[in-house]
């Protein structure tokens, strides 16, 4: 979507110091776009840009641009100028941007906002991360409930240039107790002398302050919101966590649901842009746990192989050990897809704990199927390809039946019981099944080529 | 969220008939809570109640409901009740009703409705599976650009009973080309006498209507929209993509993601509630053919250990192959976190192909690192755990060393490799890049044996 024709038409207004024509430009784009063009342009450049928008724009096209870039620009204002971008943002961006600023340039920057603002951004910093208190925002639009429904247009009229949205309206007591809702669509179509209590909506769907912002974001998703409204312990409004907000929790929610699978923790501090913000370093203290962790549960395999040694002995047969990566790697396949699926469902609510014995037999099933069709092809293949005796294809075709059965089951119980001990499922990686059913698939595997070769030590 | 206290009352309600109270108790409900209660209740109670509802409402809980029961109930009605209820939804969800509805049933349902709407359930229902055309809905407001605001929010007032949103109004010129945007809050804020050219913002963004879904809704996730326009190849508006289809789309290519990764074949009939909506048989399909092909791949690892027999015979090193699974374990797993991250940072766009070169450098020093790490640790384990003696925990360090600077290489470059010949990377999951270091993991092992330890055969 990026125009690179726009870029050197933008320098050379920008060169020319074209203030009115850069603020007409402004004035036909979304900040997101303008941010972009900020961000094609060199520093120089990109920063004189940014200095020419009005306060206004400047507050919009912000929350749009890299954080570091965010952070560069901020910090190189004077504090009056910062002063009175925080005022016109949007009051979860500003938040948000406080935490980051450096300490002392905040300092300077504060005592230039009235004290409303300043409590503001205080009681917003303050939440502890992850909850819906630290994403939601308080530039929302109140109303009481016995004024009329003119008088509430007037009202959202005169708020909406300082709101982040005046689509959705929450009706409030005289202690702030949160007792209705009512659409913009629902009060433009109300008589005008309709009294607010008359039509809203009491039985308002909303997050508590402490709730994980996961859950919050997942309200949104379920009931096709724009914004849910946020109360305290005492059930008076609080904030609003709004429909961007909400995308931008399942998204970040879903990245660190795949690492973790991937068998990586994911970053805290890089919220936006996993990927490049975290430095090597540090990705490298979030997979070497993993990995050393995965490593000590693998080292298992050792004594497990050294004790069944005696079976691949060259007087005995041999080949069975040539077989053991093909083994043990369907069997981590298989654990693979059934921990993939089950992760998901459960972290999308479908499966619910109740049904545990229902997702277990389904699993199991579906391992059997698996299993049949492996194991048929698996003593197909250790005779016509690889010119085994029956005996010992017949050793793989079961061990393949079995592993399969074996990790599709785990692959399901291990999840489901990680969620009923309010462990985050997602920590169940790929890995971790994989060398789960490593370790016990040899002992599997072994098994029965003791008992269907008949061997004795 | 879902209030059991409720159902008794309602159960009472229902039964002795009481449809004004019911209607009443509907009035104050959010329609997602509606459906809840609906599927709360038995069958029986469930039908009573939504057929006591009023149309609109109707229209609008149906869409809350499993997949089956919508249909179900649908099908229940007489043809104009139903025809009545289409005529009320919203458009694209009527679109994909119609296109579960059994199709003798849509032909008696469809002449009752009139001319313009059955057109525009032809239109929408035509579009190919998982494009923009596919998800949009063309129940949105247009204005013409020469009218006042004035104008224009009488004519909003007017639409807005029959529209899926009037917070976003469409300008058009008079072959129905896309010129302009204008929110609800600007209208609100704008002069009465304004003319909408004056103030609407002319550089739209907007997605074409063959393009895939999940870029709309990415663009929609981007710019924090509540509506994205959707134009034809002859620039013309035909519908809209709202910020609720854009969550479900991504939620939906999100599933299917962890789940390729996992190595499932995603379900393309199962959107909403993929867990249970599958067959175990489908389910079967959808993991057999990714098992199998993987069993394909693994089996090279057998004539790998075939031909390197000879290292590990009783005069040789036996104890090298007790520790082919934790080897090849450990490369396994850091394979998957390299897959999972590069992948996810492709999904977001955060990897762009023309950093290809940074994104391998990056990995290829985590590789470094945490090889460096596991080969160290590993030394330290063979030798003073497993008292094997130096030469041979060397080859193990070294082997260990080897595979995470290997698998991280390859975890990077096949999902690079897949983006660039336009191949989804999500495909290439995490069983696929632990086949694949197995096989060559065990080549570099046995070469660092052989050389190590000084072996001729």
């Amino acid at each position: 979507m990026r125009n690179p024709l726009l870029v050197p038409d933008l320098r050379e207004l920008i060169q020319g110091g074209e203030v009115h024509a850069l603020r007409d430009f402004i004035s036909d784009q979304h900040p997101g776009r303008v941010a972009e063009l900020i961000e094609d342009l060199d520093d120089h450049d990109g920063d004189a840009f940014f200095g020419v928008l009005e306060a206004r724009d400047r507050a919009e096209v912000l929350s749009y641009l890299d954080i570091d870039k965010q952070n560069r620009l901020v910090e190189a204002m004077p504090p009056q100028a910062a002063a009175e971008l925080l005022r016109l943002m949007s009051h979860d961006e500003r938040a948000a941007l406080v935490n980051r600023l450096d300490e002392d340039f905040v300092d300077e920057v504060l005592p230039n906002l009235a004290q409303a603002e300043r409590d503001d951004i205080r009681r917003l910093t303050s939440y502890e991360p992850s909850t819906a208190g630290a994403v939601m925002t308080t530039d929302y639009v109140t109303l009481p409930p016995h004024i009329t429904v003119r008088e509430a247009l007037e009202k959202l009229r005169h708020e909406a240039p300082d709101r982040e949205t005046i689509y959705y309206t929450y009706v409030v007591d005289h202690n702030r107790r949160l007792i209705g809702f009512v659409s913009l669509k629902r009060l433009i179509l109300a008589r005008r002398s309709a009294v607010i209590e008359e039509i809203m909506q009491r039985d308002v769907i909303f997050g508590r302050v402490d709730e994980d912002q996961e859950s919050v974001a997942r309200q949104i998703d379920k009931y096709d919101l724009l914004a849910l409204p946020i109360i305290d312990a005492d059930d008076r409004l609080v904030g609003i966590v709004t429909h961007d907000d909400a995308m931008d929790i399942l998204r970040q929610e879903q990245t660190e649901d795949i690492l973790k699978f991937g068998g990586v923790s994911p970053d805290p501090e890089a919220d936006t842009a996993p990927y490049w913000q975290s430095s090597v370093l540090s990705v490298v203290r979030r997979r070497i746990k993993w990995l050393l962790l995965l490593f000590l549960a693998e080292n298992f395999t050792f004594p497990v192989l050294e004790y069944f040694q005696w079976v691949t002995e060259p007087k005995r047969y041999p080949d069975l050990a040539l077989f053991v990566p093909l083994l043990i790697g369907t069997g981590g396949n298989a654990g693979s897809q059934t921990v993939s699926t089950v992760i998901r469902g459960l972290a999308l609510g479908e499966i619910k704990l109740h049904k545990s014995g229902r997702v277990l037999l389904r699993e199991l099933l579906t391992g059997v199927c698996l299993g049949l069709i492996l194991g048929t092809i698996g003593i197909a293949y250790a005779h016509l390809w690889r010119g085994q005796p029956w005996g010992v294809s017949s050793v793989l075709g079961l061990s393949l039946f079995g592993i399969c059965v074996w990790a599709n089951t785990i692959g399901a119980i291990v999840p489901l019981t990680a969620r009923r001990f309010k462990i985050d499922p997602a920590v169940i990686s790929a890995p971790f099944i994989t060398t789960l059913v490593d370790a016990t698939g040899l002992v599997l595997y072994f098994t029965i080529a003791i008992v269907l070769l008949g061997l004795t030590r």
